[in-house]
């Protein structure tokens, strides 16, 4: 089980609608669709995956980094430091 | 014909795998993947249409907003500030 | 001149005052404010920055690029190419 | 005490340093210097204060976050919530 079991459908659901604004992306392309409106729903889609990993960790401090830290020891430390590189990740994608 | 007319092929193969991408993160969540080893992927997938993105804008400012600074009058002003204001989607997604 | 040159004033206007923000984020740490409140404060000043070179670009894209392009020549896409990379740079950091 | 006390000497250094950094793009602008190279400086400073975002970030869960998650109760899931609010609004600045 991981921080985003209990939620595992809503994500499922939100990645099939992401999943759906690629293939739109396709359409728009293979129609010649203007480039700026191509671009508008870029940047949509990006929008709704940064949503979608902001919601997963989220989830992940609240169940895995704290089960780690309420464990105690190393591996506390070490869930920081991983939670920290994901988020580092995050904001320079 | 618009700015990226002439790589519409390239960005369809680009589009389709990002495509790829997103059902391969649908089925990290179905198989319970580590939630670190999904953010990894998300963080990919968002790269990845980041780069589309600039693919197409810099397809855009090379053909469209260069043809209309070449015919001059109002609408070269108009598609600076379409661009102008597409960049800044794409920065603040 | 440059794309800027008609707003020189503002934009050193707004620079001192993401300065000043510097300087608040300093007096923050020395006098031990909240984590949290600090990074609010880092967030504002990230805005603003970017907030200054999207109008940078911007300017730069109506007149140095224009100008470029209304010449004509192996100049316009070297200039195209150039400012390419300075949105890949805004919107990777 | 709060998460980066046990660093704050070495924040400060980076935040003296991030306003030379825009003390140097002022003199830039004053001395007409080209708009990308002004662009390039504004997005290393941009890179900068998000390092310095990300070391708060990761110095306020490893301590202010874990210790509320130690203690237990409902200022852990409070303090979850506000670390993620935080995260949201560095991955959107």
């Amino acid at each position: 089980m991981h921080g985003y079991s209990g939620d595992k459908q809503a994500y499922l659901t939100r990645l099939r609608r992401i999943e759906g604004q690629i293939r739109g992306l396709q359409r728009m392309v293979e129609e010649d669709a203007y480039c700026i409106d191509v671009l508008t729903q870029v940047s949509a889609a990006t929008r709704a995956l940064q949503a979608v990993a902001l919601g997963l960790l989220e989830d992940h401090v609240r169940h895995c980094v704290a089960d780690a830290i309420s464990t105690g020891g190393p591996e506390a430390e070490e869930k920081v430091k991983e939670a920290s590189a994901a988020i580092a990740r995050l904001v320079r994608s």
